[in-house]
């Protein structure tokens, strides 16, 4: 199954919306509705604003949205200035995994970061997506470190 | 012993780039001078002119920084829209550490991300540093998630 990848519009909102939702971790935390919640909208036209971020949806040969990601560029001081990718949010369409779709979006989103110059990419994985670590890892990332992660109230 | 955290200025990069080195895992990767390279210098005008980045340091009472740490706010539509906050290149002069240095200076950040609205804070730690993991689980930061790298080429 071939797959294009594309920024995301505001009219993909609700299915990108739908996409967090459709998983484990993501069920009990999203409002799904269409049209989506003002939240969801204000969140996605700030995202669109920002220079140095890619919301970006995958589409199929019916211009169905099928997948999301997002990736943030992050211009540290260290390596000398080079800009990082940071990549979340990554969701496939649950009826369609196995069949190489996030190989394809995750192939675009390192282009995608190449083209603007950035050295590396890092991401968190929640420690219990096993089968998603072993994704990453046949893509050439490595578990070099620990993920942290605690609330603000 | 205390320190007063704010945003980092261009003066400010010599010494934040010495604190990078100035560690077991960065030692080998910056390039320490005074003026600071030109990457660096670009690097800080790129991360100061961005809205959704912190670039900030600890002074002593002498004026002198010891600390230096970066925010990175990252709006999603995950959690009806709710920013988070990437915190990174966390360093403390090491002949300071253990006096309570690092836990002002975060509580700082966390303060900051705060006052933005952010609803949760997160990390990549090298996996080789297991007293940061401590010094962050005391901070009330979980190892809930692998943080997963490649390079780009």
């Amino acid at each position: 199954m071939t797959i294009a990848c594309r920024p995301a519009r505001r009219e993909d909102v609700a299915a990108i919306v739908r996409l967090l939702a459709d998983d484990g971790l993501g069920a009990e935390r999203e409002v799904v509705s269409d049209p989506p919640g003002e939240g969801y909208l204000a969140a996605f036209d700030e995202i669109a604003a920002n220079p140095r971020a890619l919301l970006a949806v995958a589409e199929d040969a019916a211009g169905r949205i099928v997948g999301t990601l997002q990736l943030t560029f992050i211009a540290g001081l260290s390596n000398h200035g080079a800009e990082l990718a940071l990549v979340s949010a990554v969701r496939i369409d649950s009826s369609l995994r196995g069949q190489g779709l996030g190989e394809q979006m995750m192939a675009w989103a390192m282009d995608e970061a190449r083209a603007r110059g950035c050295a590396s990419m890092e991401l968190l994985s929640h420690a219990s997506r096993e089968a998603a670590h072993r994704f990453y890892e046949r893509l050439g990332f490595a578990k070099s470190h620990v993920g942290m992660k605690r609330t603000l109230d």
